[in-house]
This record gives structure tokens, sequence and C-alpha cells, in this order.
């Protein structure tokens, strides 16, 4: 490891453990008082602080907060930049103003909050997660020590929070550039799944989920662009909510790199009940459609002025779902959480049809295609001379070897292995000249426009069901060669979908064992069904994996968040879910 | 010539005169029976209609449209493919539904509308403007004869205004390629404006501008990129509004090459009042929003669903107005133009704010790099053999030379004539690599930003007042090395906002002439300038150009068509402007 990254690694570690540390010692670790504050919703919370409800104060809260972040820190290693005192301050503030006889205003006054660590994979100076007075560092050494200083630099989303009363208390973990979904990086280490040490937490919004999950924060905010919200949220055991671009700040206005706008991030809420998530959703809209009229700061962006509209679903609604993505096969506690919450839907009066989407691999190259532009250069400029991560390996891998290498190992794998599919998506990443990426953003819009025709015109579905991923929560490093995978969330970023994630069940050992012959009949990427399910040590294994949540996807049209978040509701009400 | 393209031509231009001399022949050409109808605004026409009202039949308004659309096509030489037999059958169908009972429902109920001949530089096989049983040909060979064949591959819009009753009854011409602002290519010959034939009607939705001002059609529907809808209303003397990415079908949802997304242009309504324009945006907008909710084909492009909202706007309002965009200077007929209704506004108790924008010359370089992406490779090929028409030549110059000569001549330009502006622009159009492409993309994005902030935010202005062009109508074949001079349009693609046109006054040859001195001062581009105003037949002449209409341009915020569309209402009863 370069001297620079154990510097960077040193100062950063010691900073946030000397933070944590001293809050700890400050306000002690014992939860036993803070059980009502805990279980109290967000909405819940505001609404008490705002009436000066006995025994509630933005101080207590705060505390009760900072002393569950740091239990959820302690077993998973999930924050980053920590501004508990800071956060201590502001609340004592609120207390003030409020004692003096000032009107408590906006939807999150009082509300602690957590931050995703970062959005960008290089644009840290004008980060959607930027938090005045801490650093943006993406995980990276380059970024390290670069605090945000002026409070216009803050991210939009975390202006808006503030702006409508909440306090930033925390930002968490990701992985190194953002482009993996396990949360582990040279500067801050792996992060844990909340429910075994053993395995991630999931990736990029991996710390968030973690620390949401294990009540260290009332709400979270992570971002997506292939899965990062969702995966960790399925992964961990939370919920979150993948907006559409342009539905809120922060979804599709910024691009992960300088001028690529060939797929967008967007931000999302992350929270443990479709209350929280609908109440963080409903709120943030709210906020931004004033600012906009009052010539405030969110007109800068894209955003679109759409306010929140109550959703109104069809008595017997029409839903399409899938158990398989037909490049991996989808485990046998993947299949059953969405067999699971569509008999519920089904018994419920609605109309479940087995469906096939078109061709998901094909977004999978798309989004491969499109993400390497420039052979991952901008990407791969943030890590400086810090280690590369082994998730990075097979993202990057394509665009580093040179043409001939590259075309050699495709044939090998199409011709020898029998995996075009696997071949195809390795091919695709490569630097393009202008045309090949204006031909592949072609080929995302006319995909896009077959799969909405397909799904929405043709079949007039509802909504659409099927997993988040093909597993549960894998071991850590398990991700570096199957980052493939993650095409079950990749392709609503692609066709530009709502989508939301919700736990449904736990793996159980017995039911969910995978036979055998599990790949029978399989037609999807050989090389990678074999590390799921083949050899000594697969990556699905329903012991080890036992009691990990289960989550499934809720996908909607654009600008259809209300709808999605509606259904999840019924389906929270339908089945038997216990965090 | 090649021998394809006059047998292009031939046949085309037969065609499209057998059928006009057809309709002549059975229809007649005395429009003194016609008054009243091409005097009725298409909503009241939609209610008699609808009503029944006596003497009030869609035959006969299809009728009396097709007559002064053929006195139009006459004068002007407007139109492409000619529609009239299809109107009439589809008229006459109607007539008889109503008759038998049926209930006349949609917003366009029984309405002729014409519409621009090709949105798209080069996809003309999913245009926006296609229309059953006609090519979309682009004025370009390669493109003719290429019938659209299925209902399905109607454009978006032109399937709505179907849908809503709307009878599509002809299309009308554009530039070769779309890209320039003279609508003159080798198939159809040149449309001129309806004010002097020695002048043109503008471009790219030139024969649009030329037929709605003589009221050959109750609405019109134009596309812009960089101004192409609204410079030919200017420069013809009727209304348009440039709608927002994203606002309605064919807004954004369609590049006009493969795969760019760099700038992305609009579809929007042309009409002869401000009346009518709300008219056809408001009932466009409901449909669209409608056809959403039911599942149908809308639901395929990115189009926002955000309704028609009533708007209401400050008693007093803040507006921002400029009088020269910082590159050429303008005439005393626009600069007056601009004036005149800033004094009725501030008459009125508004307040109006002399404003500059930031670095307009910015915005050019940006479009100019953006467009020539690909060294506007996509859009030459459309042209196929045919001859480049001269207004061509600027626009697609710099790509074609080495990239030596480009250097030598762009610093011979801005060394020797000091005319960096000009240079710059020149330098920046040629083929780009993808991390060129990027930069200019962030280019965009930056300047977006910067602008937004300083007008909306800081200023916190309502809206933005100013030219359309620093010139009225242009002779025949003067926009050849003119063709930046559409930057005053440019800017407001490049930063997204709602820009509508309407012509406010007249040339006069006395008031408006340019006097010797006029450029002291100025540090514009020169060479631009010297063409403009300079030796012997300079571009702008108040005494030639005496009579013609002078159109200004009202600007509001992303999202704010129907802002704009409220103080276009007030401008047009504030200002004596008679068509």
């Amino acid at each position: 490891m370069h001297a620079s990254t154990i510097n960077a690694k040193t100062s950063k570690t010691e900073e946030r453990e000397r933070l944590v540390a001293e809050m700890e010692a400050e306000l002690g670790t014992s939860v036993n008082d803070d059980l009502e504050i805990l279980g109290t919703s967000p909405q819940d919370i505001v609404t008490n602080l705002k009436s000066r409800k006995e025994g509630w104060t933005c101080e207590r809260v705060m505390s009760v907060y900072i002393r569950a972040a740091c239990a959820a820190h302690r077993k998973t290693n999930c924050l980053t930049e920590v501004l508990f005192r800071e956060g201590l301050t502001e609340a004592r503030a609120k207390d003030a103003a409020l004692a003096g006889g000032e009107k408590p205003e906006g939807a999150f006054w009082g509300l602690p909050s957590s931050f995703k660590g970062g959005y960008m994979t290089g644009l840290a100076y004008i980060d959607t997660f930027n938090v005045l007075g801490v650093d943006t560092s993406l995980g990276c050494t380059p970024h390290c020590f670069q605090r945000t200083t002026e409070p216009e630099m803050e991210g939009t989303l975390v202006k808006l929070f503030r702006a409508q009363g909440g306090i930033p208390f925390c930002k968490t973990n990701i992985p190194q550039t953002l482009l993996a979904f396990e949360s582990a990086n040279p500067i801050f280490g792996a992060s844990s799944n909340p429910y075994s040490s053993a395995r991630t937490c999931g990736g990029s919004s991996g710390g968030e989920a973690a620390l949401v999950t294990l009540r260290g924060t009332p709400l979270g905010w992570g971002s997506d662009i292939g899965g990062s919200l969702r995966i960790p949220a399925a992964y961990s055991g939370c919920l979150g909510l993948k907006p559409g671009l342009g539905r809120w700040p922060g979804a599709g206005q910024r691009p992960v790199a300088k001028g690529f706008e060939g797929v967008r991030p967007v931000v999302g809420p992350m929270a443990r009940t479709v209350d929280d998530l609908t109440f963080a959703s409903k709120s943030m809209i709210d906020a931004f459609v004033e600012n906009i009229a009052n010539h405030d700061f969110v007109q800068v962006e894209n955003v679109v002025p759409l306010p929140w509209r109550e959703p109104s679903l069809p008595k017997r609604m029409r839903i399409g779902y899938w158990l398989d993505d037909g490049v991996v096969r989808s485990s046998p506690a993947a299949v059953r959480a969405v067999r699971e919450v569509a008999a519920a839907l089904e018994k419920e009066g609605h109309e479940l049809v087995l469906w096939q989407p078109p061709n998901v691999a094909e977004a999978l190259k798309i989004f491969v295609a499109l993400l390497s532009f420039d052979g991952f250069k901008q990407l791969l400029a943030n890590i400086g001379r810090d280690p590369m991560e082994p998730a990075m390996f097979l993202v990057t891998l394509g665009p580093r070897l040179p043409g001939f290498a590259r075309w050699l190992v495709s044939n090998l794998v199409s011709y020898l292995a029998k995996d075009p599919v696997f071949a195809s998506v390795f091919t695709a990443s490569k630097r393009k000249t202008i045309e090949e990426y204006v031909h592949w953003v072609h080929q995302r819009d006319e995909y896009t426009k077959a799969f909405r025709r397909a799904a929405w015109q043709e079949e007039k579905f509802d909504f659409l069901l099927c997993p988040v991923q093909a597993v549960p929560a894998l071991e850590h490093g398990r991700t570096k060669d199957l980052s493939p995978l993650a095409l079950s969330t990749i392709l609503f970023n692609i066709v530009d979908s709502t989508a939301g994630v919700l736990p449904v069940t736990r793996v159980d050992a017995e039911r969910d064992a995978a036979p055998a012959n599990y790949l029978e009949g399989s037609t999807g990427s050989w090389i990678l069904e074999k590390k799921v399910y083949g050899g000594d040590n697969p990556a699905y294994d329903s012991v080890k994996m036992a009691g990990l949540p289960v989550g499934v996807q809720i996908v909607g049209r654009q600008f259809e968040e209300e709808r999605v978040l509606a259904l999840m509701k019924i389906i929270e009400g339908a089945v038997a879910y216990e965090a």
C-alpha cells in the first residue's frame, strides 16, 4: 500500500474512532432508555418534537440516535464521516429556538438523518451528498481531506433536508469509486451485513443500509445507478425506493462522471417501513416543489416540479412477475420470495401473470458498454495510488486488456466455454469512439422502448414483481467475479422505471436448499452460474445463509413513485416479515 | 445535380403540383365565402363542429383550409406533402359519424392541421412528424419515397392529434437536413416569406411559419433545437412556443441523430394568437396525460406527466431584458421591439431590469461543439448525392477541413482579423473523441447552472425578454455565412428554458435605419457584424426590410409553459401589431 493511502487511512479512521469513542464516553452506550424513541417513526418524531411532547427534545432524539449509530457502527463498520458533535449543537439550538417562541417549520424539523458517503464516481466537488464540514471521500485517498467548506457546496438533497429542519449527523460507507456492490475501500475498510459479520451489507449504499436496518438512523439516503440502493437494502434487510430520473433532486440531475449521461444515477430514501419511505418521499417532493416556486436553489437542477399525488390503485391489479432474468438462475430463496408475494397478492384478488421480460442480458451489455465509455479513465483517476479493491476487478478488466487479448479472451469464453452471454458483456467493456458511444445510447433507447411497449402498453401491467438479485447477501469478497449479478437491478436503470425493494422473508436452510440438478435446463451464463451454485464453496448456500433477509422488487412506470409505494404498503401488510 | 436528385425533385414536385392543382380545380380558389371560418379560432372551430352549428361541417372547414393552404403555397412554396384528399375523406367520415349519432370526442375534433416536414436530421423512420401515407423526406433524396405505411409508425404527436379527432392535411417545407434557418432544399426548393418573396420565411420550421401566418392552417406544429421554431415564427410573423425538454411528446424524447443527446430538439405549436397557442398547448398536454394514464402509446416516450396548470402571475413581475447578445449587435428594429415591449410592461406596473446574460458566445460554442460530435457524419449521410445547400456551408466547413487547415484558419481569424469569438466557434466544429465529447456535455451543464443561478436564483426574475435574432427576415441565401446569428435562440436550448416568440412591430424604414457609426464600441464578432451592417449590400437594411414583422422572445424557467403563455397574452394586448 502506498504511503499516501496508509496516511489517509490512518488519519481518517483514527479521526472517526476518536469522534465515535468521544460520544460513547459522553453519552454512554446503554440504549435501555432509548427504546421509545427508537420505536417511533420519523414522522411521529417530528410531530412529537414540534408539539413539545413531554420528554421529547431535539437533543434527546439526537443523543438516542448517536448512541444507536455508534452501536451499529461497532457491529458493521458502517460510518465514514461523523457529525455527532455538530448534530448535538444543532439539536440544542433548535430546542432553544423553540423554547424562545420560534415556530418549528419543515417536514424534517429536528430529525437526524445519515447520508450515503458519496454519489459520484468522480465529481466529489459537486457531489449530491456533500455535507458541510466533512469530506466526500468516496473511499479514495485523492478525495480525502477535501472538506465541503461552503454551505452552497452542499448537495441539493442535503440542503433541502436542512431547509426542512433536518439535521445530518453522519455519513456512511461505500465501495471504492461506488461501482461495486460490496461497501469496502482502502480508507474505511469493509462494512458488514447486520445479520452476518462474514457477509457484505451490499453496495454502493451499503453503510447506509446497515445503519438503517440496525435502527442507527430514522431515515437514510442512498443512490442508485445499477442497483446501488436496492441491492444493499435487500442484502441488509431494509426498504428502499429508486425513483425515476428527474423525480426529485439528485434523481438524474448529476452525472457519475463529468459529462457522461448514458446512464444517470438517482437518489432515493431508505427506511424500515413503507410509511417511513413514503414520508421521506412525499416530504422531499413537497419541499423541492416549494423551493422551485420560491426561486431558490433547486431550480438550478433539472428537477420535474411534479407534486406528490395521492395514489389510488385499481381494485384488481394486473401484475407481471418473473423468477429468473435468464442470465443467472435465481436461488430457491429468491424464487420463493417472489412466489410468496405473488400468492399473497393473488389471494387479495389481483391478477398475477408469469412473464418473461425481453432479453435482460442486452440491458446488462448496454450498461457495461456505456459505463466503460472512456475505458473507466475518469473512474480510475479517483483511486490515485490506492490499491484496487478486488470488487473492481471484473468491471475494469475489459478496458485494461489490449484489443487482441480481449478478442482472444472473449472468443475463448464464447466458443470454448460456451458462454456467449458472459463473453458479449465482457467485450462491451472498453473505451468507445464517439460513433460507438452514440450507437450504445441508441441501443439503450431502443431497448427501453421495446421494454416499455411490451410491459406497459401491450401487457398493460400495473406493476412488475421480480427478484432483486439471484442471491441473498454474499460473503465479503465474493462479488469480485460476480458483478454481472447486478443485472436484475440494472435493468430498471436502463429502462428508467420506478423500483422499490422490501424484505419479505428470510433464507430457510432446508426449504431454500439448491438441489444438485438445480441448473438443469438453464440457458444462462454457465460461468456465472457455476460460481453461484457449483464447486465446493458455492456463493449460494442456504445453510450458511440461513436467516438472511430476502427481498423483492416492485416496479412501476416512470413517475409512479406514489403508486409503487402504495403497492409496497399492501405487500408489507400481506407478508409476515420481522426485522 | 445528380440524376437521382433530379428524379426525386421532379417526381416529388410534380406529384405535389398535381395534388394542389387537382384540389384547386375541384374546390375552386375563391375565398370569398371562407372568411368567417378563416376568422374563427381553432378552439371555436372545434366547438362549432361539435355542436353542429348551422353551416358548419368538417368537410366545409377542411375545404376552406385546403383553399387557403393552396393560396399560401402559391405565394410562398411552403408545402411538401399534400394530404388534401385524405383530409377531405376523413372530414366527410366525421360528418357522417356525427350525423349517425356518434359523440364527437377530442380537443381537436374535426380540426385540420399541418405539420412540419420532419423533426430529425436523420432518423426519418422514427420521425416525430411521420404522417401515415406520406414521406418524411427531410428534403433529401435518400428519404424520398419512404412512405409511412403503418399507423404505429406515425409520430407520437401526430397520433395524439388524430386520437383527439384532428385531421392532418399537409406537411411543410424545411431546410436540407434541418440544420439551417432557411427552408430550402434540392427537392422542394426554397420557401418564401409571407411579406417578401425575396426573403426567406426562416427555418427549419419555415414552411409551417409561412402557412400559419397566411392563415393556411388553423394551427401548426414545428420543432426547435436551436431556434428552428422561433426564428421562422419571428421572420414570418406568427407566434410559436418552444417548450422545455420533456413537457410533451416530441419535446426532447427523440434525438436528432441516433444516440446523440448532447442537445435535444423539442416540438411546439405555432399559431396566430396567444389564445390559439394556449389552446394547442393545453389540449396536447391534457391529451398525453390521459393517454399515459390509459397505458397507451405515449408512455413509451420520456414524457413528464405534468398536467396543465392554470397560471397566476405576480401582480408586479420582475423581468430581465437585454438588447444585445454580445456577439452581433442587434439591429435598430430588434432593439426597438424589445424596448417597446419593456415600456409597455413597465407602464402596466412591472419591474423591467436591463441585464446582461453570462457569455452567450459560450452557449453558441457549446452548441456547435456538441452538434458536430461525429463531424456531422450522420447529418451528411442523409444528403446522399444531393448538392449541398449554401446554408449548410458554415455549419459543416469545420469538420471537413483537416486539422492543420482548421488551426491555420482559426489563428488567422483570431490574430489577424481580431475575431476570437468567430474563431473559437469555428474551431469547436469538428469530430470529437469520447473525452472531448463528455467535456462539452460537462461545459453545457456548467453553463446551464451558471445561467439559471444568475437569472432565476440571484436576480429572481420572473421572466426574461430579449430579441429573437439580431435582424428580421434575411434575403434568400443570406444565412449562408450568418448561421451564428442563431445564438440568441440557441441559448435557450442549451439552458433548457421555455421560450415563446410573438411579433410586436414592423420594420420602419426611417426609424429603424442603422446609422453609419452603428457598430461603434461593439466587442462582438467583427466578421459577422460587418456582414450584417457593412459594405454595399448589408444584410440589415431598414429600407429593404420595411414592413417585415419583428418579434421578441419571452423566456421562462423549466416547465413554465403556462406562465410564458400568460405573459405573452399580456404583451399581445399591450402592443399594437396587426398581422
